[in-house]
């Protein structure tokens, strides 16, 4: 199966009134990104043999309200720049971002209802549970930062909530789809958040290790807004005490600028083998993927696209 | 029948991890107001045969999804008090404000999933309607506020979908739940769309003419934040050049204070009857509804507490 879910999102009329509302709606929205999600989705579903006019709107529902969570956060985040372009509170303001945020998180809603009823009692809720767990995850996230004391489970457990269960989620969306049986349902979910976790971790690898030309956005935020990362726990946790220290001082500090904070802190990272270490930590959640991959009750032939993608996750550079 | 909304919100427990995205939820729903939108789906629900059990959760949804608009907008305004009390964004903080809003919507929907299936596919569409065209509304009023050119033709149509809808889409939830006809469904609409706009019409006339102490918020907002009210528009209107260039040079002014603002704009609408075509106005909605609820098919007594409902809203002074 394959269905264009670039042409399918791109296709969407945001050219309606009241315009200010949903213009910033469709400029998040065109401005690509991996459409991961939807394709999880489209491959779940075809694992176990696809109904893609049931596909689609499941896909979109999810992408916008991924679209919807990274408008919100970079307004929470204060983030200038998203995808090369700036960001929506930074074209237009905070008040357009609120809103229209609003309006899209409603609109997954209504791709979500197009849906036929029959799949409702075991979406509708597989979404709004979700989607909670998102806005939990997101505020572990910022609770975070506000804190010393946070350790690598509780962690974890931030980018479960944040990351993971969406694209869990739309694995399973998919297999519902497909009328899956509900083992398969629960093994896809698993997976969906091995390969979540792993995701994040690699983005947070990036945030340090990536560039600016690839990924479209500043590199470091993280270190300059105190966010407990993999990167940070794990050094903070292998640091002898001045390294420790030096960490702390140079996170905290308000003499040092943005890019001698970055150049200490990623130079102590570099000490510590904190880029290996937090390589080995991804792959150990691909491992783990595979594994859930192999139990699905499908044909090995069957699962080869939802391999392949897997695979271009481990190795990508954006 | 009767159902104790008030308990039912009271009770329900916020004090759940992450706190700081859900204290702030229980602290917004725990502070009262009319709970004029429960009411519209009981009342609607009785007057065409209860069933208690499936009201419940469809008025706690739309109770929070009314309340989470009201956290956000006063956060798109900087509103510093509601309900007597500081506003979500003053007592927390902006980023506070926005994902528990967030989370507040997304459980408004988890409450709407709680009644039974069978009535999952007229309900959804219809809140989920509603929910955007809630969000149209206040991008309008938002929009007004720059714009000077704002007829009151336009006015109406944005309180239509800032106010009327939901309280509309409450009754005719209310109509739904109790298996109303689909003719007696529209008319229950329509009628919740006249009292919405009426009650507008008295936010509008309260905003400038009410008291603090009764309100619990700061008097005459709306000519500070250039809102395009009836009262503001009606004014415009009817004014001679002379006092339609001081309402402006006022309205506008960067030297006057908020207090001389309030006073002069208030003068300029006692000298142009404005309270008293409000007034009129208003009443005409209220005899709109009246004549629609007449034409509902039940017995007039059921009618007697929906009327009885209007009747108080008429005459509030908060």
């Amino acid at each position: 199966m394959s269905i264009n879910i670039e042409k399918i999102i791109q296709d969407i009329n945001w050219h309606i009134e009241p315009t200010n509302l949903y213009e910033p709606i469709g400029y998040t929205l065109e401005s690509g990104g991996k459409r991961l999600r939807p394709q999880l989705v489209a491959l779940a579903c075809e694992m176990f043999g696809k109904d893609p006019q049931t596909i689609e709107n499941v896909a979109l529902a999810i992408e916008i309200f991924h679209n919807f969570t990274l408008l919100h956060d970079d307004l929470m985040d204060n983030s200038p720049t998203r995808r090369n372009r700036p960001t929506v509170h930074k074209k237009w303001n905070a008040n357009t971002a609120i809103l229209s945020g609003d309006a899209m998180m409603i609109k997954s809603y209504e791709f979500l209802a197009k849906i036929p009823e029959k799949y409702w009692v075991k979406v509708f809720p597989l979404f709004t549970q979700t989607a909670l767990e998102v806005c939990e995850g997101q505020q572990l996230d910022m609770d975070f930062e506000a804190r010393r004391d946070v350790t690598i489970q509780e962690y974890f457990e931030m980018i479960r909530l944040k990351t993971a269960v969406l694209l869990a989620c739309s694995l399973k969306m998919g297999a519902i789809l497909a009328g899956a049986s509900d083992e398969d349902q629960k093994l896809i979910y698993d997976l969906g958040i091995a390969i979540g976790i792993a995701f994040q971790l690699k983005d947070d690898y990036l945030d340090t290790y990536g560039t600016f030309e690839t990924l479209g956005k500043r590199i470091g935020d993280d270190i300059l807004c105190h966010k407990k990362t993999f990167l940070l726990l794990t050094a903070l946790k292998d640091a002898n005490e001045q390294q420790r220290n030096r960490l702390k001082s140079t996170i905290e500090s308000t003499t040092q600028t943005d890019s001698q904070k970055i150049e200490t802190v990623t130079g102590i990272y570099n000490e510590l083998n904190i880029p290996n270490i937090c390589e080995v930590a991804i792959n150990n959640y691909y491992l783990e993927a595979d594994k859930l991959l192999q139990k699905i009750s499908v044909a090995d032939e069957s699962k080869t696209k939802l391999k392949t993608l897997i695979d271009k996750l481990k190795i990508r550079d954006k």
